[in-house]
């Protein structure tokens, strides 16, 4: 384990450390829960009051051509672009991803209309699991199966019945990797499209769609993209599929001339056609600002500093008795990790709760994980030793046995 | 036609003349465009900066219990319930008004899968079209089957294999209302389920969604709702429904518990279940706040006010001669059009941007449209007297002719 002063001195090499004075941080806070929510930033606290009293305040109606409104679902799916490893032309910003991957999977099954099995993990985050489950109960067991399977059953689960593959990259819980490229592989050799869930990856891993051949990918604007509560998601489409390719949530956003308002649906060019409504713009500005903090940092970059604070925070617990009775529930290896560690203890929920009191935010995942995230552009190595001093104090007096530490929210 | 002096005298009697002040506009702008984009409000300005500023930047992830994100999506609806004639328990706040659209026609089906027509008006807003057009291209002719009919051909056309007629009340090009109560009457008299488009309805004219026995309708946040550049949308699903429906886009905001993060769909209670991913917190803040500016009149204050405006406006049109090259394309009867007035002109689009650089700011639709929305809130009978002598300045002088106003913008 690093002595303090060895991870100052950490600190104050890191090449990412400036990126901390672009965020606007509660004092005395660590917050490592930016998989959760990412945190404001200055340009996004700017970005939003400047739409709100400039764009729709003073130029109102005009501000869809004047500050190109309309343009921006593309603009923010082009700034999401170089994180994902995807060329131009194939990622827009629109709704949320749970929306998204229905269109995702609408998409794939209209390619694939000799087969109808959806293969999805067992434990992937619930979500996709209902969305790939709503669509399978309204179109038919005959036209949409959902199969769940367990990660280790997922590639002998790929036959000639299946039409899609729906995976998350990166497990919410226990924060386990899947490798792209080589599960991409696999299900093409099998004639399976696959739909890649990229929540806990854009912004936090590198990725690479175009050279991994993915077919379809969304992920999350809010999390590691630092876009705002509820901030708008992104879909990815590789260009080999975007002629052919049609989705069920066909709205006016997604056709060729949307104000020619003609009566006949005419899909947009490429990735264009997988928008629906009239875009969020105040959220979707936000996001839009929050993505320019990227622009001078490279994602191996931001990888090799999660990996390195993982690690500390890992040695740290190691270095801890009292933390003998968390039990890791990631990864031994940080490259098979997100930037994330879980641990299980009985009482997860209680000792999420008692460290969120003692300004260390994180999060608990049903039913028994603590789970603490590490976002490289304001998280820094000092933070991390303070995080697991905390947390070491927390478990060791058991104050998380208190009343107001056991009481659940609405939200957990 | 009312002299000017009359029409201040109306403005000092209006009782709705203090709620301009709730609003931020532009000065010397007359903004008859409400029913495209609502302006901004004092209200909305004050709560987005509170969410950014205190909510997301100081509170972070706690804000979904403490600021009670989580709740946003029913008590925005709850917000615009009475608005729209509903009792508790019908409305949530969500998406577009094209995915929730798109939620409704399925939910339909689903309730009449032994039909499959749909029926739209032929001139219906291109969205609603689009929606279930490619819902009906995804499940294919056999179980959801498109007809779009002409207004008069409505009720002739809906027969035992009519599962869903979906319409929108208030024509966006004429301002042509339908009487929801009867046309709802003829359909359930032949078994069949209506989706109603309120958006150029909800804030502008008294709805009885309860009484009339409405079975789904949508609407729009952003038009006479001032919620805000694409804010999003609402959903309203009759109780006596509720306990029976599903619809396809299921995902975790719908689900019973969220937070249990269960491998299994539970729908949650009555309209919870339309809710799908999670909700663009920004967007909706400013809609809820929005909301409150109605807290204190009715909407047949409103209706009476708006129809004083159109009135006026027509009859200081009528009193122009050189406005008889304009073609009223509303109902004549002012009962029988929404909160708004259109005429059509060959130099239609010329004319609404030499007005716009006039600063009266109107909307152009297609093919040969001035549209020009009365929103009693913020727009005085003096305001349309003066947009009336702009328009036949910009007719009478033939300005529009100039280059600059008959280049054509991404938006129009």
């Amino acid at each position: 384990m690093l002595a303090p002063a060895a991870l100052r001195a950490l600190d104050a090499n890191d090449p990412l450390r400036d990126k901390r004075q672009e965020f606007i941080l509660p004092e005395d806070t660590i917050y490592l829960d930016g998989n959760s929510l990412g945190p404001l930033s200055k340009r996004a606290q700017t970005r939003v009051a400047s739409v709100v009293t400039q764009e729709w305040g003073d130029d109102l109606i005009a501000s869809w051509n004047k500050h190109s409104w309309i343009d921006l679902p593309t603009r923010v799916g082009e700034k999401i672009a170089p994180l994902i490893g995807a060329s131009p032309g194939q990622t827009v910003c629109c709704d949320s991803i749970s929306i998204n991957l229905y269109k995702l999977l609408g998409a794939a099954l209209n390619l694939r209309a000799d087969r109808s099995v959806v293969i999805t993990q067992a434990d992937n985050f619930p979500t996709d699991i209902y969305v790939a489950d709503g669509l399978s109960r309204f179109l038919g067991d005959r036209k949409c199966r959902l199969k769940s399977v367990e990660a280790k059953d997922i590639i002998a689960s790929l036959d000639e019945t299946v039409a899609v593959l729906m995976l998350t990259q990166v497990n919410f819980r226990s924060g386990a990797v899947h490798d792209i490229e080589a599960i991409t592989r696999r299900a093409h050799d099998a004639g399976v499209l696959v739909v890649w869930d990229l929540a806990h990856s854009a912004g936090a891993l590198p990725l690479a769609m175009d050279d991994w051949a993915v077919d379809f990918a969304v992920g999350c604007g809010y999390k590691y993209l630092n876009g705002g509560p509820g901030a708008p998601a992104f879909v990815y489409v590789a260009e080999r599929l975007q002629e052919d390719v049609s989705q069920p949530l066909s709205g006016w956003m997604g056709h060729a001339k949307p104000f020619a308002f003609s009566h006949d649906y005419m899909p947009g060019q490429g990735v264009q056609r997988f928008l629906t409504g009239t875009p969020n713009i105040l959220s979707m500005a936000s996001l839009d600002a929050a993505l320019d903090i990227f622009a001078d940092v490279s994602m191996p970059q931001i990888r090799e500093k999660s990996i390195a604070l993982g690690e500390t925070f890992a040695d740290c617990v190691n270095a801890k008795d009292a933390l003998t009775e968390l039990k890791l529930a990631s990864p031994q290896d940080s490259q098979q990790r997100g930037s994330q560690l879980s641990y299980s203890h009985p009482q997860a929920f209680a000792i999420a709760q008692a460290l969120i009191a003692h300004k260390v935010i994180v999060d608990f995942r049903a039913p028994d994980i603590v789970r603490f995230g590490f976002t490289p552009l304001y998280t820094s190595y000092t933070d991390v030793w303070q995080a697991v001093e905390k947390l070491a104090e927390v478990v060791r007096s058991k104050v998380y046995l208190q009343d107001k530490y056991q009481q659940r929210s609405k939200v957990t």
